[in-house]
């Protein structure tokens, strides 16, 4: 019988919420599959800062790495700068285990209302692939002349070859197990004059290793505009790490809520465990009141599965959420129901 | 008799179809008004840089000091990678003559549909308030280890605390001019680490002497999640370079069209021309078949002309191309009618 270990770290805000539906559902279809999951608890989180000046003890990613998977709520709170919260927890544990793909789905689903005007089920069905340890999010720079009017900040961005060949290969590859083979990279070469025409160049590159795959690229400005004029025009999408953060929330947006989806945070070589997370964050706007859609929850632990190994799991998850939507009886707020947290969280383990 | 004299640069692609009916409506409202406009033409393009290997001559920015604004068409194309015709000609002029204010208004007009489901004209009615000399866009950086695997390429962003409070002023004081009083400030201070943080205390610290004036703040990614869902909930917004021109991308996507679009790069002091273009770029895949909407390009026109100190001038195209959306008789093919460039652009030129 196969047995895993994950590691569950619910985090801040309506983390807290949702992980416990994510938890019921994949016990759920644990069993009916004869899976063995045995979940470790850790509290790391904002009020965790405010206890001990850190967002997870110094052994941290010691103490993470020996696990299966990590499946993780939202990070972040009012009272923590967000530079501090995220790079205190979220992100250094994707870059510690190398979790450099971000991998996002994005699809309409049936029963669910696209703010998109005549978007039907199957007109939005896309990947986001995303880089998801380098490029734009970087800690290097600093501040000139503090505290003055002359303060000049500088921000790096930096790139590799290994970082984005591997991401760009890994996007190529999805395409084609994809029906319409089509990748479409997010660049901004125009404005941004070494990284972006960089970006480009190892794109072009790489496509000539996947002769069948077609190939465009969009600025992001009019890539945005692009999701919201003709998002059945998309097939897999690859980004840098910004520009895959912002079309991975517009992206869902355009499918009804951001609440339903997920976050795979990658480690291909498998030799370090991945994180598998909603997109939305810990919404402290909504935090405590239980309304909280779990979907984007529960399709993340779906991807876990799915990772390891086990697809048959994913599938039965992925039909539980599909009927649940479908067939309308307990959906949250965001989806237009009046369905509490648990209500849906339940309803969609019922179906398991 | 007002008199100015006017540096007209069509530049590449649909830009050189575009500029022509920009002139036409500027000439009619022109003797309307009673004012004296006079063109001086430039042939500046990515044609140019085939010819001579420069996107302008090198004292080209001289030769546009001394006129009192730019009308701009658009500018690169196939052939010229983008990084080298943008910063050999756009970005330039931006910089050199401290057009620091990037104001792109985005407004649903009566006779539009826009993509998003139930909005209404009076829904989408907001202005990106867009910093246009600093920041993301930036040339500093460069590639380590070029041509083998190990290549690094670093990209600098840059920020100033004059750049940001200039452009944080501007905003502001736009907001109080407005009914709503609202401010929105794009951010991503959550993953990058020292410009947006930065960007942050500096919207806190101006939000102080503007207490009439409400402030919130987006991350990017959600920001433009919620373009799509809630468009009429935002008034102005202020982004960074990079930040705004995806926002003002996207805005105009949501109002039908993102060829309707205006772009004004000015210099609030006035000690350096302005310069005012069409949002939309220079469109390779549609150049030569006279179907581009002029509209972009006229409503930057009316802005121009407001600049100028002439508000009854932009008031008459702006009526001119509100009424010509309405009656709907010569709307280009992206605007679901089947007239060509010319016939807007004269149907426009007629209603004034
Ligand atoms: C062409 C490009 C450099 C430019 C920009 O990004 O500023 C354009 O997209 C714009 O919005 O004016
Ligand atoms: C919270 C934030 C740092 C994070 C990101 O930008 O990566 C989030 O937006 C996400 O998309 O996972």
């Amino acid at each position: 019988m196969s047995q895993f270990n994950i590691a569950v770290i619910p985090g801040d805000g309506i983390g807290k919420e949702v992980i416990p539906e994510g938890l019921k559902v994949l016990q759920a279809a644990a069993e009916k599959h004869g899976i063995e999951l045995s979940f470790t608890h850790f509290d790391w989180s904002c009020e965790t800062y405010h206890k001990t000046g850190r967002m997870m003890p110094e052994d941290g990613l010691e103490q993470l790495k020996a696990f299966d998977s990590i499946f993780l709520g939202a990070v972040g709170f009012p009272g923590v700068p967000d530079h501090i919260s995220l790079w205190g927890l979220l992100l250094p544990i994707r870059r510690a285990f190398n979790q450099y793909v971000n991998l996002r789905p994005v699809r309409l689903f049936e029963g669910l209302q696209s703010p998109l005007a005549n978007k039907k089920p199957g007109d939005i069905d896309f990947y986001v692939v995303r880089e998801n340890v380098e490029g734009e999010y970087s800690a290097i720079g600093g501040i000139q002349y503090e505290g003055t009017d002359d303060e000049v900040v500088l921000q790096q961005s930096v790139f590799t070859r290994k970082g984005t060949d591997r991401i760009l290969k890994y996007a190529f590859e999805l395409a084609q197990t994809r029906d319409k083979k089509h990748v479409s990279s997010a660049t901004k070469s125009n404005g941004l004059f070494h990284s972006m025409p960089y970006w480009d160049s190892r794109v072009a590159a790489m496509a000539e290793h996947y002769p069948e795959v077609k190939v465009d690229q969009f600025h992001i400005d009019i890539f945005t505009a692009n999701l919201v004029r003709m998002p059945e025009f998309y097939d897999v999408i690859v980004g840098s790490n910004l520009f895959g953060d912002i079309l991975s929330d517009l992206g869902p947006a355009c499918t009804g809520t951001i609440a339903i989806a997920p976050s795979a945070n990658i480690n291909p070589e498998k030799d370090l465990p991945s994180m598998f997370e909603p997109v939305h964050g810990s919404a402290p706007d909504i935090a405590g009141q239980n309304i909280a859609n779990p979907i984007g929850t529960i399709w993340a632990a779906a991807m876990m599965m799915q990772h390891l190994g086990h697809p048959e799991m994913h599938d039965t998850i992925m039909t539980a959420i599909e009927t649940a939507i479908r067939e309308g009886h307990a959906l949250t707020r965001d989806m237009g129901g009046s369905a509490n947290t648990q209500q849906l969280g339940q309803a969609i383990t019922d179906l398991i």
